[in-house]
Formats: structure tokens, sequence, C-alpha cells
């Protein structure tokens, strides 16, 4: 679901920032250089990683409670560490800040519900950071999916592989492979197709490292969900691909395919007695997306300043998950799981 | 299964062919060049047909009793329309000849399961025509993956995709998607991966014509086997490529990954002011695996010669037919078949 | 130059080979799976060659004068040293026999000269076997740039590299890399474009090996041809490219680009940590230009039978040798040499 | 020739920029998002302009004269119209200031002399701004070359085609193809190979426009420069590729060859029943060499301000302009020329 954004224009957009880490750096770094918006401070639980980072763009650090008390800020990014996200959402939309937020919106399917309720009843402009919505690659993609380009979908296939598998305590606060890393490709799948999926069934195993294998977490998945039309998404995940990020779609429809490649870390090839090399691919997501963070908070504050949709919404965020949870039962009992 | 060759070697195999229709003329144009083997005559019950191809190689239209009371007839090439094969290969493998044989074995489980015992008691040559294993590409990805290139296989995913659907009486007669085309993809996901699933499930549609619509005959699936050491192996079909035969492998393995591309019809690429334009993949399985089949005969001509083990046999016919059996049932009743 | 055909129209064309080498091997063996076409003997110098192959093949060994004498014998595949190019034309020539001939047509340009007169006024087929014409890939090309895909051409990257220098000895006798190796670009050029230049000029350097050097005999060359239109070709050549037989070609026209890739050995990609790995350019001529012998010969004998134009014919060989000339005189001297 | 910077390290570089076009516009912003350097003002002979871009920025309109009085200016841009150039970077080497400088130094031979004598004189930090050398594919490419992967250098091929010619009044001013575009291919050139060219040969055409046909402006030409080592390097250019910017390189050595291939726009394919097509390379090189403007204003400022060591020079400069005299002469003459 999107929302209609009902706030006025303001002249610049004012900003506070929750969390230092790595996507707070992208972000505010990111924000800095946007002319319609304005990086007023930094919130971290952690003082010295806040101060660092205000430090850099010489900004104010600030008490996670002054944010919501100081009506010179209309926006929040939460990017904060995945637990602090529903109470920072819930206070954010209370006060009325219009929300960017980093996924999950939080660690479980109902206090997932309860923040959506409370998102969607304040109306506050809210954007859940899908990346791939905003990657240039698969914007042109869709675009050109959605232009009729390959006639009605068929069938879609969505490779999505990490290098290398998360730390396993990380792996098991964060909910595990098909909530961490699958719920971006079936955001994926049903923003490509435009359905929601009727059933899902997946396949899992653990195999990628000893503690995986012991603790039986799933490191390699492959999903399928039928779509009402018929059209059928199959999504293959690994945590390990010794050749970097990969990331590739291809549509299937009843016209042609549409394809979406890697791009290679550099365009030079070596030909030589043993064969003809290229680069690999980029080596994760902070290189892979590295445009789509730009372009995805520019929608963010161009939208909330201009009052336009805003989309991938809080919405959005509910039914991926209910696909995801949907898709641990199926790799847990072997069956397919039908869909409301 | 594989068997090992009895028979004396003798100085050039005579070979008998049954069936004058496109896989037959490819077999004799293929036999009439191979230094080991001599065709003897063609047997079609469309008798025309047998003596314009049989005149084309300046040999003998035969009648179908004559080739097996002949003992100047080492072998046969089994390359008639389906409905013929059980008993064509009943009576061949009674009377001692080496079996060529294209799929099917025969139309249903049972005739399959009858078929293979005699073959397996007689202990004649038999070569199942699974022409995948026999193209230098996919032999080429075979033996390096078997070499151990990218360590242990967790997944795989099997693209295959005709230009355009048989016509609807053909589909009925031959079994459907699943036993006319993913076949062969089960086949090569045995292969490749060295195991035999414990589990299959498959997710079909009907999609590409109205007939296929009306008549609820799947021509775009998605299959998922799970193989004993937790690989996952994704095979997905359709009937309806518009760019052409589409035949692609990718495996990951633990140490990276091993692809296989289709091959451009032509080397040559246009840049023009509305893009660049590459050639598509072959057309259909007659380009695309014009030289598997050489390969193909030749391993049979030549093992049937000098004793050696033939694969794939009788039995990894029979595997192949399970599997896409429990792939039907799945699909009907969408849960996860547990193979034996 | 090419010929009307006048001979009448004979049931299948017999064929004599001279030379039972290496390309006298392809020859026969493209001939005996001709229908058209019939191999009635072999001629080689050295004896026992043209018994093993004979053996092969069936046929006879024949004697030179036998050749000509026989009026069974229609034409002849000259396929032997080089030597004996200009005395087995100018015979062959007379007697009235169509003429298969491998370049060169002679070692030096007087003699070419004095033979190109002969063929010229005895008016048999004559057929000169320069293999890029016949290649399906470079034959699209063609075809595509003469409907006009790309507008008029405005310039011409050839590039030709083989994989090793030929023995010193070897490169002594054959006139070295201008008449060895460039001439097929230079003919190259001359058939893609439509034009003769009015001018050369080449630069070369002996890079290669020690022998090379201290012989001073180039194995690295660039030719600039300018064109009546304007349009610029540039050949690149070299004989030494690690990587295997690299033949390419570029033509960009007022409305974009044709471009000739390399086909690879295979379609297998291996991505590891280290990169991702495809397979090189075919090794050599033998592999890359297997498809254009059997087109080459396809047109000879078919040309002959029907009595249609010959193409390309001793003056296309009389006029690429003249510019590999004047590339010599060029690169000798430093200066453009103009051309006729 | 580089130079060793002996100025003190200042805590942030203080920089005026000279012309407010197309290219100050890049680097300015470039320059503001820079932590070592801060933007002190802009000039600009049209007096809007420089308010527009200063308005932008927030920085001051500065008149020429104060630029150079100023002693809290470190360091110029000189992106302003080609004629200025010379009386700039007198002014600004006379004056002490750290010279970042847009191609070209001058108009003609002469006045590059006499301004590279100063410039070398003063001993100012001195960038010339030959943007392929800060392309991280090209810098990628020029690494793996000197470190030694593909051996001695033996071939080289740059292409290097505008996807449009530029207005004739233009070209009359800027000196023409060679002065303008190939300068880049030849410091390119000099830079891989390390060497400097003994003779040049250049062949050139006017074929693109009516307008550069009537005035015998050369729009496409191929280069060929033989270096002291034997390695020949063949440039091709043209004015009108309309497919788009197309920017390649390979380097044959003796161990195999390293190549540069364009980056395509984005990474979506298209199959469909008429071919397989892909995005065309970038249009032109405001988006090609996006990220090499960035690395070269880095290489800048950190170099001035850590008193490293500048490159590519004003001596590289002259270099390159020699050569494209000589090849003018080349082209004109058709004789190759004699490098000093």
């Amino acid at each position: 679901m999107t929302l209609r954004v009902t706030h006025t224009k303001p002249s610049q957009l004012r900003v506070a920032l929750f969390g230092a880490g790595r996507m707070g750096e992208i972000h505010s770094a990111t924000l800095t250089r946007h002319a319609g918006a304005h990086l007023v401070g930094i919130v971290d639980a952690h003082r010295p990683s806040a101060e660092r980072l205000a430090g850099e763009h010489g900004v104010r650090v600030l008490e996670e409670d002054s944010v919501f008390d100081d009506n010179d800020i209309d926006a929040v990014i939460i990017a904060s560490a995945a637990d602090s996200h529903p109470h920072l959402i819930l206070r954010s939309a209370t006060a009325g800040k219009a929300i960017f937020c980093e996924k999950p919106l939080a660690r479980d399917l109902e206090a997932v519900l309860s923040v959506a309720k409370v998102v969607e009843a304040t109306k506050v402009p809210f954007l859940l950071a899908f990346n791939r919505r905003f990657d240039p690659d698969f914007s042109a993609l869709a675009r050109r999916l959605h232009g009729g380009e390959v006639g009605a979908v068929e069938l879609a296939i969505i490779t999505s592989r990490d290098p290398a598998p998360p730390p396993i305590d990380y792996v098991m606060k964060s909910g595990g492979l098909f909530r961490e890393t699958t719920i971006h490709d079936i955001d994926v799948a049903r923003w490509l197709t435009g359905e929601d999926p009727v059933s899902v069934h997946a396949t899992a195993s653990a195999l990628t490292t000893v503690g995986m294998r012991d603790a039986q977490l799933p490191d390699t998945a492959v999903l399928t969900l039928k779509m009402p039309s018929g059209a059928i998404v199959s999504i293959n995940n690994s945590w390990r691909a010794a050749y970097g990020y990969d990331q590739r779609v291809e549509v299937l429809g009843q016209d042609g395919m549409l394809k979406l490649a890697n791009r290679r870390q550099d365009g030079v090839t070596r030909m030589g007695t043993s064969g003809t090399l290229n680069s690999n691919p980029e080596p994760f997501f902070l290189e892979r997306y590295a445009a789509a963070y730009i372009v995805e908070l520019d929608h963010f504050v161009t939208a909330v300043r201009e009052g336009q949709t805003i989309s991938p919404g809080v919405a959005d965020g509910v039914k991926a998950l209910r696909i995801a949870y949907a898709a641990e039962e199926s790799a847990r009992t072997g069956q397919t799981v039908t869909l409301g």
C-alpha cells in the first residue's frame, strides 16, 4: 500500500538520522549532498559513533527524545539496529514525522502488524527501503516490463546470492535467510509481476558452514511462487557465492524475455593461454546498490516535499513478510502453503 | 544403470534403422559417415518414407521381421513413433541386437518397467538417447564439475524452454510437458549431481495457447529436486520462448559456479541508434544438438564394437520417468512428493 | 573478377585431388560426403601420403599426367605444395578442367600474372579458396553490410592473428607475413567494401621469436588501406596471440556498426574467487573455418555443375597479391604506396 | 614530464575556478564535495554564467585579476574557453598557483612551447587533465599491463569515436580531429606503452556531414605509431558512431591480451523474435568519464596538499601535441613522419 502525503511542502526537508552504522553513513552522505534536504542531527545508542559521524558532517548529536519534540524536524531516517525499529517507527509516526525506514519493520509478524496499523492510522509518509526498487537497472527492467515489451509474464527467475554467510548469532537474531535475504526477492516478485502470490513452496538446505549445518540454519533455498494469473516465479538464494554478489532477474513473457545481468567490477578482460578472464560481479550490496541508495533517498525527499505518493510503503513490508513466513513454514513441512 | 557388453568385436557394426522420420534422417546420415558402422537397411510403417531415405543412402528397405531374423544385423536404431518403442525394444533385445533407442522407452510406467526388465535380463547393449549427455558443451560442464572445479554442488538451475508448443494432440499422446520435455532436464540433474532426488515439487501452468489453457495442459513449469546431500536443483520449463530454444545450466558449488550459456546463431553484432543487437540462440533441438547426435551415435557404435560400458542405459530412463511422474503428481496436488 | 561457366551440366562432378596433406584431407573428406561430386583419385608427389588418403576414401592413386588426359575428370582441387601451383593450374586450365585452387596462385607476382592470363584465356571455372568468404559468420556480416544495414562504410578494422609463428624456413619460402596471412585480410577488405584501395601503408615489426628478430622477418603488422570512397580499412596482424586464433572484423558505417566476434571454444563459464573465466577462441584455422571449407567446396561443385558464376576468382588473387606487395614496399620504405 | 611539488601542505586547498561551462560545472560540483578542498570563487567572462554557478555553490563571483593577487587562493582550475588557456596558465604560474588545466594548453605549438617553458620554470604543480588516465577501467588496464600480465607490448589498438561531429566552426577553432580528439588517444598510447613513438603515419577522410566534406575537415582517421621497442599502436577515430561513445583499448603482449570494453548504459537485455538486444555504450564523455573526473580532481588536490608528484604534466601535453601535428602532416602528405 502507498500513502498520499498531506504535509505542506517545506522549502528544505529537515531530517534526523537514527543509526550511525554502515547504512547511516551512506544515507547521511547522500543527504548532505541533496539540495532539497538538510541533515539536522544524528542519534545513536553508541554515542561515540554518533559523534564521529556528526563530526564528519558538521551536525549535532541528538538525543532520541529531542527528535520527536522538535518541530523543526520534518522527517527521520531509521537505520539503527533492527531491535529498535518498531519503537522508533511508532514514536516517529505519532510525532507526525515522515519516515524512511530500513527493513525490517520489526522482528516478528505480530510487531510488524501493530507497527503497520499505527503508521497507516497516522498517515505519515513512509518509505520502506527495499533497495532493488530504486536501482537503475531494476527500474529499467520494471519500466520496460510494465510497458509491455514482452507481453504478459509467464515465468520469472530471481537469483540472489550473497558472497558469504553472516555470523551465526546475526542469523539467529535476524530471523534467518527468508526474512533477511529472500524478503527482498519476494518484494521484487510482487513488484515486477504486479501480483500477490496465491501459494508459495520452499526447499532449503544448510550447507555453507559447519555452524549453519549444526544449527540447521538454511543458507541455500529455492522458492516457487504461483501468481493468480498462472505466472510462476522461481527464487533461488544462497549465502555463499565465491565469485561475489549475484543479483540477476529474468522474466519470460509471451513475446520474449527481459533479463538483468550482473555488472562486472571493471571492463578489463585478459586473454591468455588459460582462457579469457573477466572481472567478477560487484562484491556485495554496498557496491552493487550504491546508485540505488541515492535514488531511494531522493525519492523519499522529493515525494515528502511535493506531497507525492511514496512506494514501497509499510503494507509492502507486511505482505513480503507474510510470504517469507509462509516460505519458512513450507521449508519446514515440505508442503505448499496457500496464501489468503 | 549401464551394461557391460559381451558381444565379440565386429569389424564394422551392421545396423538397421527403425523410423524414417526426422531423427531417422539424422541418425542414418551420421551412420553412413561413420567408419565403424554400416547401415544395412531401413524399416518404416509408412513404406514411401522408408523408400525415400533408403534411396538416399543406397540401402535396402527392410521388413520388420527380417531384421530380427538376420544374423548379419548387429544393432538397431529405434527412431520410429513412440507407440512402437516397447514392442521393438522387446523383439530386438530377445533377438540379441544392440539397441540405440530414442526416448521414450514406452508411454506409461508399467510398460517401461516391463521393457526394462527384459533389456536387463538379455544383457544386450542398450543406449537411451538422452542427447544432452553427448553435447560437447554439456560434456565439458559435466567433466569440469565432476573434476571438482567448484567443489561440492549446492544449487543448480536448469533452464529448458522450447520455441513453441507442440500440437495439442501430440501433447495428449506424448504424456505432456513433464514426460516429453522435463524428463531431459531430470536426467541432466541426475547426471550432473550424481545423485537421485529424495523429493520433488512441481508447479505448473497452462499459459501459451487457448488450446493449452482450455485443456489445462501444463506448458510452463518449475520443479524443485532435493538431493540426499542437501543440494537443490531447480528446473524451469516453458514451451514458448519467442527468442528460440533456451538451454542453459548453472551449478553453484562451494568454490564457485560453472555455467553453460546458449550459443548464438552467428557471431555478428549490429550496434545502431536503437541498441546493440546480437543473434538469438539456435532455433530448436535439431540445430542446438547437431553435434550431440554425432557424438551419441559414435559412443554407441564404439562401445558396442569394443565392448565398453554404455551410458545412459535403460535404468536411467526408468529413474527419470519415475521422477517425471512424481512431478506430475506434485503439480496436481500441490504437495512435495517423496521418492523412494 | 568472376567467370561465367559455360560447361554442360554433368550429373556428378568428377574430381581429382592434388595434395594429400592437411587441406587435401579436409577437401577429400568434404567431397566424399557431397551428393553432387565424386572423388576420382588422389595425386601426391609423396606416394605413401597419396596411398594413405586414397585408401581411406577407397579411391585410386593417380599419376599427375593421367589426370589431364582423362576425359572422365571434370575438375581438380589443387591443395599441393605452393611451388607446384602455377604448373598445375596451367596444365589443368589447358586441359579444360574446372579448378579449385588453394592460395597462392604462385610464389611471385610475375608467375601469378602469367597464370592468371592463361586461366582467363581458357575460361575454365576457377575458384581461389579464400576461406573467409565462405565462413557463415563472415557471410552473414557481408550480406547484412551489402544489404545496407549500417549505410555507407566509413571505417573498418580487421583483426587477424595466428596463435604462433610458422617455422622460419616456411616463412622464407611462403613470402612472409603479408603474402601468407595479410593477403586474406586484404581480400576481406576488398570484398566487404566492394572497393579497390587507392593507397596502402604498412608498418611491421619482427618481435615474436629470436629467429624472426634476427632475420628481421615481420610477424606483427598494421596496414591502412584508403578506398576511393574515402573509407579507411585498418588491418592488424600478429603471428603470436597466446589465446588462440583471433579473427574479428568491425565495419563502421554512417548508421552504425556491424561486428564479427570470435567464437568461443565452448559455452562453459567458471566464476570463482579469481574472476569469471570463459574459454578462448578456436585454436587455429582448421577449427575456426571448418564450416567454411564445406561451404566453399559446395559453392565450387554447385557452380560448376550449374554453370553459375564462381567467386572469388583468379583476378581476386592477382589484386590481393598486388596490394600485399605494395604493403611490403611500404613497410620497407615507410612511405604510402599509391595503387594504380 | 612530472613535477615534484614543493609547496607547504595546506590544511584545505583553496581553489578558484575559471570557466562556468560544462566542465566548470563538473569540477565545481566535485570540488565542493571534496573534504580536502574548498571552492573560493568562480571567474567567467560571461558574468551571468559565473553568477549562476557561484549561486548554486554559495561562493563568490571573482574578477580574473583578483585571483592572482589573492594569497588565500592556492590553486586554479582552468576550464574556460580554449583561447584563454595560455594567458591564464602564464598568469597562474607566475602567481605561484597550482594549476589544474583542461586541454589544450594552447591553440598552436609555438604558444604551447612558451607556456610549457614558463610552467616548468616556475615549478608550480601542474595537472593536464587527460581524463582517460583517471578512469577506473583505464587505470586497471594500465596497472595490470605495467605489472607484466601479458609481457612486453607488441600491438595495441585504440578505438575512440564520438557519437556525432562538433559544429564546423568549433572544429575550425579547435584545430580539428587530431588536436581535439586524437590527442587523447596519443596520450593513452604513450602512457600504456611507456614509450614515445619514433614515427607516425595517418590517413584521414571527411565523411560525416556535407559541411565536413565541403571543407575537407577530417572526421575519420587511422594512425599508426611505431615505438622504439618495435611495438605498433593503431589508433582509429571517427566523429560519428550512431551507437554512442566508443572507447576501447586492446593491448597484445607476448603472453596474451588485455582489453578494455565499453560499459553498457544498463544491464537489461531483451530477447525477442528479432534478436537479443542490449543497451548501447554510454552516450558521450560526460557519462563515460563521470568517475574519471572525480578521481582526476582528487589526484590533483591530494598531490598538491601532500607534495606528491603530479601526472600527466605539461610535458605530456607538449609531447602529445607534437605527435598530433606530425599526424596532421602525415595525413596531408601521405608520408610517414619521423619523430625526433
